[in-house]
């Protein structure tokens, strides 16, 4: 298990030892942060699920067993705010589960204990004094990914150039999160330039998936997806631009939301890229349960964060969006249903989960017709030249400073599979060779980027003449990638998840099933439709997924976060209610 | 006059003839699309103000007066709604007077009496059978800058190149304001590239201001500044990307609202730049009364543009908004007034417009503190440098396929003012020679943009300590440009407009007084800023204004559009109450 970078490396020039001691030494930092007392002895290496170590290491009490294992966001909260749990012996239970977490799957970046405690001390002597709580949020530790920058504390966002650099403010966020009476408590790994569906930079190292610690837990939000699946955070938050909060979620048992551009604000924040405005990435929450979900956005919301943001669309909570009025109230919704998006067909447990959604929907006494993709290579083709459109100017920048190496895979022997064949459309390189575009290239696709959008959008009204219910499809179903959670190195697929950031559609993923070996038996080969669908199906191999995941994508219009919401609780409410 | 660019020219070279050739067969195609019946007799080309025009050359009737003068657009469309208006009449009075107006002010481009008529006719037949209206515009006449694709029309856009294309279809606008019930009955003119504040072309020529021929009727939607004016039409349609649809309003004494990105539809209508979407055109109603502003954008809302537009956020009218709700309900406001952004010091009718608003809005029982510009010069830089980041490529292309010159000028004699002194950030030219930008060049203006965008909300937001309110400012009032309308050719600065787009903020104009050469005596001289500032200063000669009106802006924050709708109906109540 490739935690750590440094160690494992061979000797090296001059130059790379000079990148590779910087990273070490924060490494050392990081490690020098966690406090003596909550060092564990580490499970076998070669033990792959480690869900349970937390309740196994005898470093958790019984009550904070309790308290972690709350998944309930609003009840914990309510909680939190009668004084039941306090602030401190909260934040101090999931503190202690995150860091033991951190020991076994390398999920944490900053960690600043007392920092967080302080706060939450603060936030007890509040509710003592004022006999109510300061925010909605009240006394709820929130873990961060490493891009949301906290005054006095660095944000080095993978990047070993970083390194030092210590904010000298909260980032728009942060402070929505503090005035909502939230305990941001840990910044979570990231993998290089956050372009990747894992989560592997050269300062942190690799986060590994809780569930079976051989396969990514995905990314780029994957320190997040890995800690919340182990029960480490109630809430925390995440970015995406081509589903970086809906792979982790998938891969990692969890929920998370995508929200549209700037719907939540990303002002001060820090970012790959910063200046791509044409396929923006946004903040999304990822919790173990829907509440979660529906906390964060509505609590963030209700601040208007557009009076800070000056990107933040001036939208408040919709509560009739939330109640779906526009969506026949919620009574039997019309959902169209895509397995196969034509490119690249899913391996065998994304259609059990598929068809067991299905039932459980249309028992629950709504219907579902067939979603066509419509161009998905097309928009795949003009999006994807759109992120790298500066032909990664901006992440070699970031790499010369130190000499740190810009990865080209995430494999852990760095190992680069060629993929050559001319008609094949996507490689693993983060940086394609499509050259720097000028300005006027770049116009050039945003014209076709949008005529692209309004095809699809029409696409999507026209299935009112198929959906029976008066009204377009309510919401798609499909899966957030065409496999489970791979093997560390091969999560080369984003584009199940991509294709709504390109739209910018708000999807919402939650957990339905896990991959069973006896159950999910490979298909019949079908005709290939190049070398990545040849690929996702030869190297399907059911006994290497044991106990993984597998969650699915609900995905609404767009600025449908409300509706998504609820139309994910929906769906959750009929996977439970059916015998499957 | 130089109406008809083509006419007036000297023989020209072979490649020369061939676009003037094109040209002038378009233009000879525009009059012939006038009925016989409604040519007049021109008035003397000495002639300054032709405003009396249409009531002086006979052609119209009592009653298509009457029409005509209605200038409250919500009374209008009562009288065509109940038929005591039929819509055919009503669409007649309206299109002779444009066509009046086109032969003294050549607003026009596409004319297309019978096809509106027809419109016209059916929807007085769908009333008589229904005996209620087809939508909220029914019946009204509605004129369109010429970007609104209309399906078998040309849009030319003053482009030689685009003569004889044809539509295929309408663009969005279109396709709601026929749902809507409208009228779409003339197009209107616009200045090569949109980039002018003034009104002239290759194919079409120039537009004049009808309050005086000598003056530019502004731009780029002058067309439509000019025909309103006239009274040629009760409601129309301009865009606005660096004062577009104020800058007309201002200088012809209409009104006019420019909203925030992409609030109302633009899918399928032309533009310049496509694909430019850092600061983008948006689009905005120009009308003789602020009713017509407030119908044209409740009724686009009202039909959800966003299941037809991609690119428009999901905020239907926000009637509590127009209530102001946020601002006080209405009560007790407090204005921030600029009336030097620091950068050019206006002409002396400026100030007393902005005094004569302050006197105004004080009597009506609200206050007014002093607005400070924060960092104009740095948004101005960002600003036109993302305008031309592709060095006017996109422009060039245009004129290429015809070898029709791109215009570096919009003087009658083309004559271009030098104006080289390097602490002048402001040119005549409309290609800044910055060179073509990279994509991460582009992105690092992004960058910035976003960091001027933060400062500037922060500023606002900061004016709480100041207000007495315990609000921030509810709107800023300023010129619409630091001098009233100048001499064709002299409008070479949109910097007290373009600095709202890009800020994305909502802003009105509405009428406030006109020069008086008595009043506005010249100001002492002051240290002048640069050479435009001193340009400004020195160019200033009442005389030349005699009648000229004056407008000013109403600025409120991102996406405020119902709020400044009604903040602006407030600023018109004071002026009209006031003594002065």
């Amino acid at each position: 298990m490739d935690v750590d970078p440094v160690s494992s490396q061979e000797p090296a020039a001059e130059t790379e030892e000079k990148w590779r001691a910087i990273a070490a030494e924060k490494k050392q930092k990081q490690l020098d942060s966690i406090p003596k007392e909550w060092l564990i002895t580490p499970p076998p290496e070669d033990r792959i699920n480690v869900l349970d170590v937390p309740s196994e290491c005898g470093l958790l009490t019984s009550r904070e067993m309790e308290i972690t294992n709350e998944v309930d966001v609003a009840a914990l909260l309510a909680k939190l705010a009668s004084g039941e749990w306090s602030s401190v012996e909260v934040t101090t239970a999931f503190y202690k589960r995150a860091v033991i977490a951190h020991q076994v799957v390398n999920c944490l970046t900053e960690i600043f204990v007392e920092r967080a405690l302080a706060r939450a001390a603060e936030l007890d002597e509040y509710l003592k004094t004022n006999g109510k709580p300061i925010g909605p949020l009240h006394g709820l530790p929130i873990s961060l990914k490493d891009q949301f920058t906290m005054k006095g504390l660095e944000t080095v966002m993978g990047w070993v150039s970083w390194i030092g650099k210590v904010s000298e403010s909260d980032c728009v966020l942060v402070e929505l999160l503090y005035q909502c009476g939230a305990v941001p408590f840990v910044r979570t790994n990231v993998p290089q330039t956050l372009f990747w569906g894992e989560t592997h930079n050269s300062v942190f190292g690799r986060t590994l998936n809780p569930h079976n610690r051989n396969l990514t837990p995905g990314g780029s939000s994957g320190g997040e997806g890995a800690l919340i699946a182990m029960r480490g955070s109630p809430l925390g938050v995440g970015t995406d631009i081509g589903g970086s909060v809906r792979i982790p979620a998938a891969f990692c048992n969890i929920y998370s939301l995508r929200p549209s551009y700037e719907r939540l604000p990303y002002q001060g924040a820090r970012n790959t890229g910063e200046g791509q405005e044409s396929i923006s990435s946004t903040i999304g929450p990822m919790s173990n349960s829907l509440s979660g979900i529906k906390v964060f956005v509505k609590a963030i919301l209700d601040m208007k964060p557009w009076l800070k943001d000056p990107l933040v669309p001036k939208m408040p909570w919709n509560e009739p969006a939330y109640q779906l009025v526009e969506h026949g109230n919620g009574v039997g919704l019309c959902f169209g249903f895509m397995v196969d998006d034509g490119l690249f067909k899913p391996q065998p447990p994304l259609y059990r989960a598929m068809e067991m959604t299905k039932k459980a929907l249309i028992a629950a006494g709504h219907t579902v017709i067939e979603w066509e993709p419509k161009k998905h290579l097309e928009i795949f083709i003009n999006c994807n030249s759109i992120y790298f459109a500066d032909d990664g100017e901006n992440l070699r920048r970031e790499c010369e400073a130190t000499d740190e190496p810009l990865l080209q895979t995430m494999h852990p022997e760095e190992l680069l599979v060629e993929l050559d064949d001319a008609s094949m459309p996507y490689e693993r390189h983060v940086v394609r060779d499509l050259g720097h575009l000028t300005t006027y290239e770049l116009w050039e696709l945003h014209k076709e980027k949008r005529q692209l959008r309004k095809e699809y959008l029409d696409h999507w009204m026209g299935t009112v003449e198929r959906t029976g219910t008066g009204r377009p499809v309510d919401a798609i179903i499909c899966p957030a990638a065409p496999y489970p959670a791979p093997l560390h190195g091969h999560n080369r697929n984003a584009w199940y998840t991509t294709i709504w950031n390109a739209l910018d559609y708000t999807v919402a993923v939650l957990p339905v099933t896990y991959v069973d070996p006896k159950l999910d038996v490979q298909h019949p080969p079908h005709k290939f439709r190049n070398h990545e669908d040849q690929w996702i199906y030869e190297s399907y191999d059911p006994s290497s997924y044991e106990g993984c995941p597998i969650g699915l994508q609900v995905v609404g219009q767009r600025q449908e976060e409300e509706a998504v919401i609820a139309i994910a609780e929906i769906v959750e409410r009929a996977l439970k209610a059916s015998p499957s």
